[in-house]
C-alpha cells in the first residue's frame, strides 16, 4: 500500500481494511452496550464485514440500531488504532483477565512461534493480525449499515457453540450506502428463494425436510420443458439416452472409489461398516451406473466415441447449514452424461461438450454471466482425497490446459477443486447475493475406466483403455430454475413459461369466445388459460402481470365481432388488436425460436 | 364331486386332484431312487405341481429324467391310494421313524384337535389332507413332464433351510402335454426377462443389485416416449404436473400412516426406531408428497377437483425371492396421480380416471387382456392392517360398488387386497407364465385427507373434507415395458420403437444418399439409423429383422436414380419402391395415429 491511489475505496485491499476496522468498531460498540457479550471473530468479507458474538440474549432490530448509533459515536471519537505484540503467556493472561474464552482458544491454537498481535482503539483491544485504518475517524459514521443477524457455529463446527453473526456494510459516503442498499433491495426482490415461493414455483415443508424442495405445478412444468429440450438436443448431438437405478449396493461404489472418497456425502441405507449385511446407498453421481451400459457388451474402436446421456436424479447428504432454496439441495436432477472415447478423440469431444453447454446456457440466457474455472487437484493435499499418481494428474491437467488454450477459454484456476478422478472445467454462476456455485462441469477422467475394466478392442485387435469425459449440458434443473428466476425476476422466457397466454374476457359473451380461442391455441401446442372470473378487467390484468404471464389477450364484444384479440405483455406493452392467426404466428416465432422474451 | 362331468380334466377341481396325486408320485419316485432325500411339501398349483425336497446333492437334468421314468413306472403299477388317520403321538412316531424332520415339524404345528391324515400308495406314505385320485393308474405316465428345479426356502422363510423345488406338469393325453410344451416354448421366447435382455432393452448387474434394472438406450427411449405421451395426455385431461422429493423424514410417513402400515416395504436411511435422530425413508408411494402441493395454499370448493399427476419414481424393499425382470423391482417409475375432490364429484372423476386408464392401456395394446379386480379389505383381518372403522370401509366399498355397477365394469373380488386407506379397482395383467400382477389401480380414499388436514372452504364458507382418488393411467413404466415386450414378442408398435427406420445402402454411392434421406426423416421427428457397414444386404436385412426394426429401406443405385427407396417390414412384407415423400406420409400415419404396428 505504498502508492497514494491504494488508499481509495475502489482498491480492494483498502476496502477490506476499511471493513475490517468497521468490524472492530462493531465489537467495541457491542462491548460498550453489553459488556457481558463474548467476542469470537470479526473479519471483512466480500461486500462487508461481520462479527460473531456470544450473547445471553438474541439481538433484535432495535439492538442493531443501538449498535449502529454507538458505532457512529466511535467514528466521531477519532480513536487511534495501535498495534502491539505480546508473548504467548501474557497474551493468554490478557484475554483471560478480560474473560474472552474464544480469544483464549484462538491464542492457544496459534503456532508456538507466532507473533501474537493486538489492535487497540480507545478502551477496546482485539486480538488481530491486521492491517487496519489508523483511526476510527477515517470511517464515515452514517455510511455504516448493519444488515442482518444470523446464527453461526463457533469455528463453523455444528457440534460447537451457536453464536450470533452480525453482518454490516460501510461506505465512505452516505450516498454510496444508499445506492448499495437500493441495489440490494432490488436483488432481494429477485431472490428465487423468496420470489420462487411467491410465484408458486416451489415450496418446502418441515415434515419432508430441508433441501428437499417440492416443485409445484409451475416449477414442475418449467423443468419438464427444459428436460425435454435438453434430451432432444443431446439426441441430435449423438447421445444415447439411458435410465439407470438411483441406488446400488456398496460393491459398486467400492469399485468406483466413491466409497473411499465420497462416503460422507452419500445417503447410506444400512450400516456402511457392517460387511456381513447387504448395504445400499443412493447415488451421488451417475458415472458408475452409466458405465454398466458401456460394459453390457464388448466394444470396438468403431463404437467410440459412445456418448451416454441421462436425466439423472442424484442425492447428496449436504450439511443443513449449506442448503439454500433450489440452489443447494439434497436431491436434484441433472442432464448427466459420460463420453467413452479413444484418446485421439479427446480434444474433439471436449470441444463438442463445451459447445453443447454454451449452446444450452446461451439459449436459456445464462451464458453471459458465466465464468470459467479450471479446477485442479492439490498436489500438497494430505487427505488422500484424490485417486492416481502425480504423473497421472500432471498428464490429465496438462492435456486439459492445452485443450482450453486451443479453445481460447478464459479461466481462473481452482486449486483443490478437482473431482477425485480428474480435473474439471467448471462453468460458474453467481446468485443475487454474489455467492458462486457450479452450473455446468466438463471433466477429463483417465483413471476410472481401468477400475471398471472398460476396455475396447483397438484396430490391432488388442484391448485398450478409453478416456472418459464426465459432463453436464445444463446445470441441475433445480439450480438452473433458481438462476432463471433471479435472472428474469420471475418473468421467464415465454417458451419455458408454465402459462404462456391468458385470455381475459370482459363480458360473459366473450368468455365462450375466449374458451374457443384457448382451445385453438392449445392445439397449436401453447399453454393457455382463461380467466373468466366475474372480476374487473383491471384486476385480471394486474394479477396476470404479477404472475408474469407473457401475453394477456383482452377480449370484449367488439373484439369478438372483429375476430381479434387485444394483446398486452407482462412488461405493460400494448400490442393492439390482432387476429388470432397473427397472434399465433407471432407466438410461434417467440416460442419455436426460444427467444429470450 | 358327485356328477360324472366333474371327473374330467377340464374341471378345475379334478385337475388339481390329478396334479396333487402326481406330486405324491414324484415324491415316491425320488424316495425309491434316493432314500436319503427328505420330503417337505408337495401341492398342486396353477398349471401343475411341485415337491420341495432336501437332498444332499443338486438335482441335474439327468436326475429329472430318471425321476420321470420312475414316475411312469409307478403309474403302470396302478397303486391304490388309501387314506388313514393317526392320533398325534402315533403320527409323530410314524414320521420320526421314517426320519422325515419336515413332516415332524408340520405335524407339531397342526392344531391340537386336527385330524392327522395320511395317504398311502404302495410302499410310500405321505402326510396329506387330500383329496387324491384313487389309483396311480389313473395318471397317464407319458403325459408327465418335470419342467424345472429351483431353490425354495422351507416355509418361504429366507432364514430357514434352502430346499430344491421340482416343478412338473401332467396331462391325461400325451398330445395334450406336447401341445402344452410347445405353447410354453413359444411363451418362453416372449419372456421379457430373456428377450428384453437379448434385444438390449435392459440388463442387471450384481454390483448394483437385484431388482434394480439398468435401462439400456433402447429401453430408456421407449420409456421416454411413453412418459411424454402420458404426461401430455394427462395435461389435456386437466392434470397439473408436480415433481416432489423421492424421500422424506419419518415425520411425513407417520402422518400418512405408512410408518404404521408399510414400514417393512420401505427403504429407511438410519435407524427407524431411534427417535433421537433424524431419519429419512425413500418413498413407496407419492400420496403424502403430492398432498403438500394441495396444502400449499387454502383451497375453495371452486378449486376442486384438483387433479395432480407426476412421473414418479418409487422404491419398495421387495424380498429377493419376489423379484422378476422388469415386472417386480425395487425401484420403478409410474404415472402416479391424486385427485382431490368434493364428495359430489366422486362418480364423475372416477369415471374419468377409468376412461383415461382404458385409453392408455388400449392405445399401447394391452387393454384386451386386462381383467378387473375390486380389491376390498378383510373385515376379519386380525393384523390391524387397515386404517378406519368398519363403517367407513362399508361406506367406501359400497360407494365404489355402486360406481362400478353404474359403469358396467365386470370384476372379480379380491378380499384383503385393498390399500390400507381404501378399496381399489385393480386392472390386472398376466405375464407369459400366467402370473398375474396389477398394471393400473384406481383407489377411493375417504380417510387420509383428514390426517393431513386437507380441507377446502365450501359454498357456505365452512371447512369441509375432500375425498381423494389415488390412480395411475398406465402401469409403472418398467412393468408396462415388460408386458409390451411379451405381448409384441419384442416388435413394439412403431411409434414407441427406439429405432423406427433403418436405411440399408447396397453400394457406397447409396450410402451418402441414405445419410441424406436419414437426415430428412429425422427432421420429420423419426428415429432413423443407417447401416453403412461393408456387409452383404442379406445380412443387414436379417439383423434388422432380428432387432425388430419396423421399416427397412433398401437403397441401391437404381433407387437413387429413381429417387425412391425399397421398403421392407420386420414381418417380412415387401412394400415395394416408394418415394421418400410417400414413405414419410405413410410413416406419419403409423406413428402419429399410434397404430399397433
Amino acid at each position: 500500500m505504498s502508492e497514494e491511489n491504494k488508499y481509495t475505496f475502489e482498491n480492494e485491499e483498502y476496502r477490506k481494511t476499511y471493513w475490517h476496522t468497521c468490524s472492530h468498531v462493531l465489537a467495541q460498540a457491542v462491548k460498550r452496550l453489553w459488556p457481558e457479550v463474548k467476542l469470537a471473530i470479526g473479519p471483512s468479507i466480500d461486500g462487508g464485514f461481520y462479527y460473531d458474538l456470544d450473547a445471553p440474549f438474541a439481538f433484535t432490530q432495535e439492538n442493531l440500531a443501538q449498535i449502529e448509533a454507538e458505532m457512529r459515536k466511535i467514528c466521531k471519537e477519532k480513536l487511534k488504532l495501535e498495534r502491539f505484540e505480546l508473548p504467548r503467556e501474557e497474551a493468554l493472561k490478557f484475554m483471560e483477565e478480560r474473560e474472552e474464552p474464544y480469544k483464549v482458544e484462538l491464542i492457544n491454537d496459534l503456532p508456538a512461534d507466532a507473533h501474537i498481535s493486538f489492535y487497540k482503539q480507545g478502551e477496546f483491544t482485539d486480538l488481530c493480525a491486521g492491517p487496519h485504518l489508523d483511526s476510527t475517524g477515517r470511517i464515515k459514521g452514517n455510511g455504516i449499515k448493519l444488515t442482518a443477524c444470523n446464527a453461526a457455529y463457533w469455528r463453523g463446527d455444528s457440534s460447537r457453540q451457536t453464536l450470533q453473526r452480525i453482518y454490516g456494510v460501510a461506505f465512505p459516503k452516505k450516498e454510496e450506502l444508499d445506492a448499495y442498499l437500493k441495489e440490494r433491495e432490488e436483488a432481494l426482490k429477485r431472490d428465487h428463494n423468496k420470489l420462487g415461493r411467491e410465484l408458486e414455483y416451489f415450496t418446502t415443508v418441515d415434515c419432508i425436510g430441508q433441501g428437499l424442495p417440492i416443485l409445484l405445478p409451475k416449477g414442475a412444468r418449467v423443468i419438464q420443458q427444459l428436460q425435454r429440450w435438453v434430451e432432444d438436443t443431446e439426441e441430435k448431438a449423438g447421445y444415447l439416452l439411458t435410465k439407470t437405478p438411483l441406488m446400488a449396493k456398496r460393491d459398486l461404489y467400492k469399485i468406483s472409489g466413491h466409497w473411499d472418497h465420497y462416503l460422507d456425502g452419500m445417503f447410506v441405507l444400512g450400516d456402511p461398516y457392517d460387511e456381513t449385511k447387504e448395504c445400499f446407498a443412493l447415488r451421488p453421481m451417475t458415472c458408475p451406473f452409466q458405465y454398466q451400459v458401456y460394459l453390457n457388451r464388448q466394444r470396438s474402436y468403431r463404437d467410440l466415441p459412445m456418448r451416454l446421456g441421462e436425466t439423472s436424479t442424484l442425492f447428496r447428504n449436504e450439511d443443513s447449514g449449506e442448503m439454500h432454496g433450489l440452489i443447494r439441495v439434497r436431491q436434484f436432477t441433472i442432464s448427466e452424461g459420460h463420453l467413452v472415447l479413444r484418446p485421439d478423440q479427446l480434444e474433439e469431444e471436449f470441444k463438442g461438450c463445451l459447445a453443447l453447454a454454451k449452446y444450452c446456457l446461451g439459449t436459456v440466457g445464462l451464458l453471459d454471466k458465466c465464468t470459467f474455472r479450471f479446477s485442479q487437484w492439490d498436489p500438497a493435499n494430505p487427505n488422500n482425497k484424490y485417486e492416481g499418481t502425480a504423473e497421472q494428474w500432471d498428464h490429465a491437467q496438462s492435456t486439459m490446459e492445452k485443450i482450453l488454450k486451443d479453445l481460447d477459454v478464459h479461466y481462473s484456476i481452482g486449486i483443490d477443486e478437482a473431482a477425485f478422478y480428474g480435473p474439471k472445467l467448471d462453468i460458474q454462476y453467481k446468485n443475487v447475493y454474489g455467492k458462486e456455485d457450479t452450473l455446468v462441469t466438463i471433466q477429463i477422467d483417465m483413471l476410472l475406466a481401468e477400475r471398471f475394466g472398460m476396455y475396447y478392442i483397438d484396430e490391432n485387435g488388442n484391448k485398450a483403455l478409453p478416456y472418459i469425459i464426465h459432463r453436464t449440458s445444463l446445470g441441475c434443473y433445480e439450480r438452473t430454475l433458481a438462476y432463471l428466476i433471479e435472472e428474469y425476476a420471475g418473468a421467464l422466457p415465454t417458451w419455458m413459461m408454465p402459462e404462456q397466454v391468458r385470455l381475459l374476457p370482459i363480458t360473459d359473451r366473450a368468455a365462450d369466445y375466449c374458451a374457443q380461442q384457448a382451445q385453438q391455441l392449445r392445439q397449436e401446442g401453447f399453454r393457455v388459460e382463461v380467466d373468466s372470473r366475474n372480476e374487473k378487467i383491471g384486476k385480471k390484468i394486474r394479477e396476470a402481470t404479477l404472475e408474469k404471464i407473457p401475453y394477456m389477450l383482452v377480449v370484449g364484444d367488439r373484439d369478438m365481432e372483429a375476430g381479434t384479440v387485444s394483446v398486452r405483455t407482462r412488461t405493460g406493452e400494448d400490442l393492439g388488436a390482432m387476429t388470432v392467426a397473427d397472434f399465433t404466428a407471432m407466438l410461434h416465432e417467440v416460442v419455436d425460436q426460444k427467444l429470450k422474451k
